[in-house]
């Protein structure tokens, strides 16, 4: 039997998260990031579509690598400007009865203290419904906009992540033990004090020494989500995630991948199945193929490979301004870059890029694949990459919001529906619960060696 | 002609805010807090009844000091569970249109440079309804939450606070110029990068070097409360306060904080009616004064001494347990906790309160008055509140939720308004102009001096 499809909606709260250039589109509503009535349509339609979640990228932050300044990422509204996500998940959760949220969160930049109740806040409001992207963050703006000279080093970075989540386990899952809330207005007891514990955590970074501010909420721990693409960052994944971010230009350069995390995770002693990887995918449908290839070339139309390349180089520290559009890639990138590059769109063994070349795959999508064709072609399309890679799901980028959303609930998902590949109602429950079948985090995970009794 | 009475809904993302015991009351719905439905339709019950706000207290940390531990705190849900109160604010707007919302924020504990970001996303959303409650923090056992050893000593709080008011201004109001931000799609011009800087803060206590990362929002700063009640405290809210939170037993207790607020601010080359005075209020009406009593006893019945102790002795660092119930306050309080006690309750230089009297007073509505009646006596007490304090309106807490709203909403409010002392309508825009009639700060507030051009 074909497994079914998960399909997260990948955006993000500014202006142009990974279509660049494309806010000058008349039909494209992400220039009302700001405005709470976009989000509330898009999420009801996320949810018409039976979307698994809205995943929310968030970057702390403003590119000024290409050029040395920050003055295209401002020109070109390349993530900039870029509002708060969490505040966005309220007002969907309140429209909402299904869909999931997953939101990025830079550990490196709130203790775990106030962070681990914004996130138990958000798991009660939405009555289960929340994960959680770890992102240790990777913009040196956003460390000095912290006060700090400097951001840390890539593995320090993950050395804090470790101690952070050490700390937000206890939090979430050793401070309250099952039972301590008992609403009793009889005996006159909310809570039970001798089942409530303060939690003491004395890392390398992170301290602390108090009871969780929070009563459980529906999953604890909301589902983990972790994007790292670097060997440490795959490490920390299998260790920690529940659902990882990956991105490959084809299944061949992602297969690897997929079968790495999957590997390190049965190292951890977890299932390889404990964990739902997701693909980056930017799709264009149309009703006929003449169709999808007209909305292609009028979005293209209004692509901006400047903006593209504000973006890949902020990401990975190449500043392709001071590049000939001629160049390639492999050819000029120096040791120091190696490792932003890996991961990345040019790490593809199987092909030498140009500067032009990746300007345009960048510029719709991203990252990942971009699929244009009919419902037919494209769920085609995802087959393939799904049986080629391993992987659980996909992460669906837009060229226009909402329409690109409305395209694949009206169009795509009828047809992976009558293949099979797609469910017909959401199942009930948590997010973890929709995905995993528990409402909580179940042995050999990290985070319950922290239990009580 | 009389001057028109603000009001705000008191309130707090926990189970018991400040109707001690009330939790166990069958009508009372602040049990469901963590559900967004509950706030949803508080929301709707505001705008129903023309409240100009809904003011969202929040306490980080535990009350340990009654007793010397958190026990009675938990049994008693006094203020914890305690759940984040900015997470409620998009889900209420998203069903209003001219609500506006206060909220509290412990700038201690967040840096500028994500904070600012926060608000400045909450002012989009909201189209310019929001304010911070600018606190400092007071619990002992926040600070060993965020990994400190101890709380900082009061004015070396307010040394921080005049810090962190300084960076945050600089982002909000001197990052973007006015017109920064084009959205020109022909001439391909998202943001003009002439007119966005980064602002560059060299502080005692905090530092930065960043753009704000936020479009500027209808009103870049949010409307600026304040409760200091200490000589540093109203100093403070006498430079930066458009809005003061104060508390008093008698108008005769109230009115000289009232005159000493406006006569500071009148020093800092402000007009005395550049700051609107909030006194907490607790209201319990009835068509007739029998219903009123009969709502009176039956919310007693529930109200809770011990509870009401809790929360005292963790504001005011007394332990009342170890002390007798007619033990008279102001013969055992000590030196130390003479600026504690300052501002609250207990400074009423015409009484003399037993420990008992004091759980009394506190256990429904905390540190301001109750008034029990029908609509036409309690008008007549807010009116006098009002002329004998010079104060502009209320904070009106609960003792049930949201019913005592309701009834303000449907039985106070036709009777104030009658009275010419409440409006009929909302006036339209931003919170700052529906208060000053503006949507910006002006001179001299120390905001401004930040400014662009």
């Amino acid at each position: 039997m074909p497994r079914e499809i998960l399909l997260n909606a990948f955006h993000m709260n500014t202006v142009d998260h990974q279509a660049f250039g494309l806010w000058r589109h008349p039909r494209n509503r992400t220039r009302d990031y700001n405005k709470l009535a976009s989000w509330t349509e898009l999420a009801r339609i996320l949810e018409r579509g039976l979307f698994d979640g809205l995943f929310l990228a968030d970057v702390l932050g403003i590119y000024d690598v290409y050029g040395g300044s920050p003055d295209a990422a401002l020109k070109h509204a390349v993530q900039v400007p870029v509002n708060d996500p969490m505040l966005l998940i309220p007002a969907m959760a309140a429209v909402t009865e299904h869909l999931c949220f997953g939101v990025t969160g830079t550990l490196s930049f709130e203790p775990p203290y106030t962070f681990a109740r914004r996130m138990s806040t958000l798991d009660h409001l939405s009555e289960g419904r929340i994960a959680w992207n770890i992102v240790t963050g990777y913009l040196g703006s956003a460390a000095l906009g912290m006060g700090l000279d400097a951001l840390a080093a890539h593995d320090r970075r993950y050395d804090m992540a470790e101690d952070y989540m050490a700390a937000v386990y206890k939090l979430w899952e050793g401070s309250w033990e099952d039972g301590a809330v008992r609403r009793d207005a009889e005996a006159r007891v909310f809570t039970d004090p001798a089942k409530v514990h303060a939690v003491r955590h004395d890392g390398e970074f992170y301290k602390l020494d108090a009871i969780h501010l929070c009563e459980p909420s529906p999953q604890r721990t909301p589902v983990l989500y972790q994007a790292g693409s670097s060997g440490r960052g795959r490490g920390f994944a299998a260790a920690h995630a529940e659902c990882v971010f990956v991105a490959g230009t084809t299944p061949r350069v992602l297969q690897p991948t997929v079968a790495d995390i999957r590997r390190r995770a049965v190292e951890q002693g977890r299932r390889a199945d404990d964990i739902a990887i997701f693909a980056v995918a930017t799709l264009i449908i149309g009703r006929d193929e003449a169709e999808a290839r007209a909305k292609l070339a009028d979005c293209l139309a209004y692509g901006d490979h400047d903006a593209a390349l504000t973006q890949l180089s902020g990401s990975t520290g190449i500043d392709f301004a001071a590049m000939a559009l001629d160049d390639v890639l492999q050819h000029v990138r120096t040791e120091a870059q190696q490792s932003a590059v890996d991961g990345l769109t040019i790490a593809d063994p199987d092909r030498q890029w140009t500067v032009r070349e990746l300007a345009e795959h960048h510029v719709l999508g991203g990252r990942g694949p971009l699929l244009v064709g009919t419902p037919e072609s494209v769920a085609d399309g995802l087959e393939t990459w799904m049986d080629e890679t391993g992987i659980d799901g996909f992460n669906l980028a837009h060229v226009l919001s909402p329409e690109s959303f409305a395209d694949v609930a009206d169009l795509l998902v009828p047809e992976l529906q009558r293949r099979g590949r797609y469910k017909t109602a959401y199942r009930a429950g948590s997010y973890r619960r929709k995905l995993f079948g528990r409402d909580r985090l179940a042995p050999p995970h990290p985070a319950t060696g922290v239990r009580w009794g």
